[in-house]
């Protein structure tokens, strides 16, 4: 890759999935260029596209420095990054209980709240009785956080990890979603609590900035 | 346990999650005591289960052997299960590569799969316009996985692993939600083959046969 950085990351500038990337890339100090796809220009199911992520979605991630090693689906690239570069374990574990604790938060995320959020994002019908579905669903999954981090700082491993961090940039656009009235801080305060906690990590701070900057929001 | 069983799988009868377990705990020849959950009274939600998983879903894994550790989200319980006691890595791998394209996989199940189909079981109303979203996302998924095995017989590391393992469950439940008119052999001919494949493994055909005992289906 002509940029010199040691990744190329896939992402849009909107939507949060690319974001959780951006934000374990900035904490692990690693060098990254990002290539913003363009939804509307159909650039996600683009040939070119398909072959480095068949599934036609972003993020995907291509390691420079392991034989342009492409991986796709955030999940898969937080435990990628987590195993490979984050030498000391710092934002993942190494005791089996921690690991597998941290996992399983991970696989929440991405099933149980992941999809909902997209669901609710892209629907194009606006179907009210829908829209509450999800919003139900957003307040449900919210209200499994709120029932650990009541009792514990952190998701797993009593420390911030990439279980915390996938969470963070969903739940950082919650407002547009949960519907009116949602009141986070009243409604989840110790996992409103947690939120900021993250946001205040530098790594994510900066892309929680770049994202506005590049968003307007 | 009083079972004498290594593991403790919390599951429901019908449904796919659990299943999916079973299948690799066949497999791998390991020993466990299924206690099936009654979704209709509140058994997910009791305050037993939630100390569990507090999720409140299934499926969710203890191991007796390992200090009673339990494990929830069913792409964590597979990862686990490989990684601990699929020591010969027969439906895991050990090659940096061939592992996170097995995890992206598995990742794309739960999230990609897993999520779409559980809206078109569940979502109340029975929207035409909502069922008809999810009926394209499930063709969506399964042509990105046409995409894939109509140029090789497995999603990953050239053998059956784990990420199979994942999508075989709902894949199995097509039928009955992707629509009317949908045939799975003549619009996903490579991947219906694939599946079928996958039936044909003993500790697949044995779940299945008994799903199929206990539910009538």
């Amino acid at each position: 890759m002509s940029h010199g950085k040691q990744f190329t990351l896939y992402a849009l500038k909107a939507g949060p999935n690319a974001w959780k990337i951006v934000f374990l890339l900035n904490e692990l100090g690693l060098s990254y260029e990002t290539i913003y796809l363009d939804f509307m220009k159909g650039e996600l199911k683009a040939p070119e596209y398909l072959k480095i992520n068949p599934n036609g979605r972003v993020p995907a991630l291509v390691d420079h420095k392991n034989g342009d090693l492409t991986v796709w689906e955030s999940g898969a690239i937080l435990l990628y990054l987590a195993e490979k570069y984050d030498t000391e374990k710092k934002y993942f574990a190494t005791s089996e209980a921690d690991r597998f604790a941290i996992l399983q938060w991970l696989f929440f995320q991405v099933s149980g709240q992941g999809r909902v959020v997209r669901f609710a994002h892209f629907h194009p019908e606006k179907l009210p009785s829908a829209i509450e579905r999800y919003q139900n669903e957003i307040r449900r999954v919210l209200g499994v956080l709120e029932s650990i981090l009541s009792k514990q700082e952190w998701l797993a491993a009593g420390k911030l990890t990439i279980a915390d961090l996938s969470f963070s940039s969903w739940n950082n656009e919650l407002g547009g979603i949960a519907g009116p009235g949602f009141d986070f801080e009243k409604e989840f305060p110790a996992t409103f609590k947690w939120h900021q906690r993250i946001l205040a990590v530098p790594g994510v701070k900066a892309g929680v900035a770049l994202k506005k900057e590049l968003n307007g929001y």
